[in-house]
């Protein structure tokens, strides 16, 4: 899994539309909830924090599904952090000096996707002590059978019949991570609302025993889109899919994405229609389609017209090219550039700290620590 | 409850008999693990890692069963820190105002027991992040079930009918309390000894993942020697105890003392013998009679001929009243003195910081985060 806190807003939303659709996909509870507790003063318009696990190269499901949104946000918020969640990536067996790369990989892959470290706080969590600190001491907040039946665990120890004592804690940590910077919004999968909401009990617990200070982070929920596997248009496009072919990642050559896309599994029928129930594999096709020219569904199906699916796997391997090209090159000028990378990281974390300090450092006193 | 990390070497005991009582007492087989791995650079001749949690003033039974031990091992050592485990405390509910009184209070009160702060690194947990840093990396290294069976949560979680998830990894914690200065001894009660044996695999397994590092820290067990409360000799002393003449502070008078001992429970035989089975109430006496007075049992009992328990009640109380005096004025002479009391925590926080910080550092690069 790459992503664990994950959105996906409709591609080239304006602002407007994107407020639409935060109010549309609100929760209703939770956002009634967090109406008279967000601290609008601090910062004003709010602050979206969200974090992405260090996994090298994101594909193209992760671009659509979330990272695009991420680059949209810095239009709306005044106050974004992105992190790269290495404190997470360890909940599972990592190799150290892959780890390593990997972060710094994920890094120039969202500058390259438009993550401006002018307008965002990008940095590597591990190297803000205090969101380890938050979450010792939210950890003494949350019952032991509240996280039994949160999605991480249940998927994770599942997979493995066992788990460590940081998967099972890993959204408590999440938790410490947006409230560490008192964010207000948090986009998110629909598969992480349940730890989101983790994250609001706990910022009303915490408000409850040492006085009102977080205000409870609202749901950027995720649209439904979601990329599948080019191999097998029943699961989603993942970075560990073993087949070599499902998955084209923002550093794939043309060559390569013409040469996926024309392996795409579609079916016998040689017309393009999108009907992603009766006919999966083509209708991927279509909503990446959509997704990367811009274009509705409806557009790129009349595109379409008269065409037959090889000729229409040509069509779309040409608008993703279009699209990832200058990503990809403008990933490799980056990874190229190990020097700058580590500048732009250790500048977002002196900002990111400079966010937290002051939190903690309330957080401490009201509990008695200071 | 007091101390979740206890000892108690036998009093006055000099160094000789202490390095006796050490070998003496070390479970076998962590003392041939522990032979070949502990670093004896680093530093030399060892470094002792203990913590007690912030309760305000100890009781007569953890002066007897832990920190005059504490005092001891300063000859014995030429590293030493002495942690006030306010994070550990937060694992159950604290008021924020009492719980900054408490960890003062346990200062002065370590101090006026005799912990050098020129010899012995004297601080408040909180104060250093690196132990929440360090918790979180082990917390990944310890399976769930690893931490179910660990008398910490058995206990505490089952009082209450439930728990935190902070009670759940407070071993983790501890865990990294005594690996984060690369500990080699530590003094522990019997019922620690499970949480030791944690420490010691996680020390095996970050070594087996990352490579050789940590040395597996050893017990220095504690003798038997508990002080009973004087309500219930069948229970040990403990500070939460309803009964109001159970326990002797060390901040009680000259006075209460003479009243909690005058009243405490023994039985109808007048004669003073020791035998904690038949007789638990009067050999509870000469136990803290012979420890507060340096002599052994049977010169206790010996000069105890011929006088009846009431008698020896007086006996006994004055022994108590001459060895705490001393320590009750100090206390209280520091308890005035809060500036005095905050600067040595800060040192003490500075000194540990300087040790835990080159160690995390290293751990960090080694999992991959720098």
């Amino acid at each position: 899994m790459v992503l664990r806190y994950k959105m996906a807003l409709p591609c080239r939303s304006n602002v407007k539309s994107l407020f639409q659709f935060i109010l549309k996909t609100n929760l209703p509870k939770r956002f009634l909830c967090a109406g008279g507790n967000v601290n609008v003063k601090d910062p004003p318009g709010g602050r979206v924090f969200s974090g992405i696990q260090p996994t090298g190269v994101p594909h193209l499901g992760n671009y659509l599904g979330a990272l695009e949104s991420w680059v949209s946000l810095q239009d709306v918020y005044g106050s974004v952090l992105y992190s790269i969640v290495d404190l997470h990536a360890i909940t599972q067996p990592q190799d150290p000096t892959l780890l390593r790369q990997n972060v710094l990989d994920m890094a120039a892959s969202l500058l390259a996707c438009g993550i401006d470290p002018e307008r965002s706080i990008l940095f590597q969590q591990s190297q803000v002590a205090e969101h380890a600190e938050l979450s010792w001491i939210l950890g003494c907040l949350t019952s032991m059978p509240r996280l039994r039946h949160l999605p991480q665990w249940k998927m994770k120890s599942k997979q493995k019949n066992e788990g460590s004592v940081g998967l099972y804690t890993y959204p408590v940590l999440q938790a410490a991570d947006i409230l560490l910077y008192k964010s207000s919004h948090v986009p998110v999968g629909e598969d992480q609302v349940q730890h989101l909401e983790l994250a609001q009990d706990l910022a009303r617990v915490f408000n409850h025993h040492y006085g009102e200070f977080f205000p409870e982070p609202r749901a950027l929920l995720s649209s439904t889109r979601k990329v599948k596997s080019l191999r097998d248009p029943s699961s989603k496009m993942s970075k560990s899919d073993p087949q070599k072919h499902a998955t084209i990642s923002l550093t794939d050559s043309p060559d390569d994405i013409v040469l996926k896309i024309r392996r795409a599994v579609t079916d016998f029928t040689s017309e393009v229609t999108y009907d992603p129930d009766t006919r999966p594999g083509v209708s991927n096709l279509v909503a990446v389609h959509s997704a990367v020219s811009g274009l509705t569904v409806e557009e790129v199906v009349r595109q379409a017209r008269g065409i037959d699916t090889a000729r229409y796997k040509q069509l779309v391997a040409e608008a993703v090219v279009q699209r990832l090209e200058p990503i990809r090159l403008e990933i490799q000028r980056l990874k190229d550039n190990r020097d700058h990378l580590e500048k732009v990281l250790a500048h977002g974390a002196q900002k990111a700290r400079e966010l937290a300090s002051p939190v903690l450092k309330e957080v401490r006193q009201r509990v008695g620590f200071d």
